[in-house]
């Protein structure tokens, strides 16, 4: 059926094409931010002609839905196969080192994800609060549960968790994909200081 | 000399018609970014022309440099204003307090400059840039210094120096002026933070 064959091969190519202009505006997004790239800079970075570019997206805020969402599914992915009878000690360091990976590994979409998603319209950013606020609850819940099983003390949960996931957070400012630090190093140490400030025996 | 007084008069006038161009592209440039604010915005703001604006300012560029910056002379004052000879631990706590307050009370300023500053151009950039390392460095001294001292037990000065100003600048995103947060209670339970992070004893 060389029909059907070459439909999913056009499938599969747009699929990988769709694939790499993501990457491109995950790139551009992160580096000049949402408003300063035009859909002729990202055609460009691509090499397809401007208007080929809406045969695989329909808008710039489109692709940065795309790009939000994705990190979004990466964080949450992480946080949901923590396995939940470890302990909650043990839970927040999988967590801990889920989220450095995220970032490190995918800097550029975490970085769109952290400081563009400002940009979406009300809808989506409404849709995109609502995995952000699940995505919270599993570290303030672990936090929580660390405080009634005496590993943590704490005395305000709620704050506690906000001065962790910031400390976590910022990290896309910095991190250097290609200098000294590993993730391995970076979540050791991080782990370290985020028991301590919890008070963790 | 009613001449030398209408002088001073627009000069006065005009250094105030500047501060509030400022303020309005402050809240302008942190709510929607600088890229997606028009100079047409901005007149709007200010019920001006968009001709007039011209006659305050010469371009949205160097408003946001003169946004980024005084920020930066904000930071920079509360640091510079703490006495030398008090303990390590008490000037991280005058330090914190600082941080927290220009952010509390500038949040538009905090934004942008947290925010926007990477939309400078090269040059100025690399200005801002000396003024954050300053920045940084005193709390590094100070923990470096506590340390030195026994009051803080840390493995890697830099990178928690990072964690904290990390956990600290990220208020700027959630914190809220007109909550139930004051500016007194969150820097209390955050001192509590970064001191045991530090392992403050």
């Amino acid at each position: 059926m060389p029909n059907n064959r070459s439909f999913e091969e056009e499938k599969l190519e747009k699929m990988s094409r769709r694939d790499e202009i993501l990457d491109a505006a995950g790139e551009l997004f992160s580096r000049r931010g949402f408003h300063a790239t035009s859909m002729r800079d990202l055609a460009r970075a691509v090499n397809l002609q401007g208007g080929s570019l809406y045969a695989h997206i329909d808008s710039k805020e489109e692709l940065l839905f795309e790009l939000v969402n994705r990190a979004a599914d990466e964080f949450l992915y992480n946080a949901e196969a923590i396995p939940a009878h470890i302990s909650p000690k043990e839970r927040l360091e999988r967590l801990i080192r889920g989220h450095l990976e995220v970032i490190v590994r995918e800097l550029d979409y975490a970085t769109v994800f952290f400081h563009e998603w400002k940009f979406l319209n009300p809808e989506l950013q409404s849709r995109i609060k609502a995995r952000r606020d699940d995505y919270e609850t599993h570290f303030r819940k672990t936090i929580e549960a660390g405080v009634k099983e005496g590993q943590f003390q704490v005395e305000d949960v709620r704050l506690a968790t906000l001065f962790v996931l910031s400390a976590l957070n910022w990290t896309y400012h910095w991190y250097r994909p290609h200098g000294k630090l590993t993730l391995e190093s970076l979540s050791k140490h991080y782990c370290t200081l985020v028991f301590k400030t919890l008070g963790a025996c």
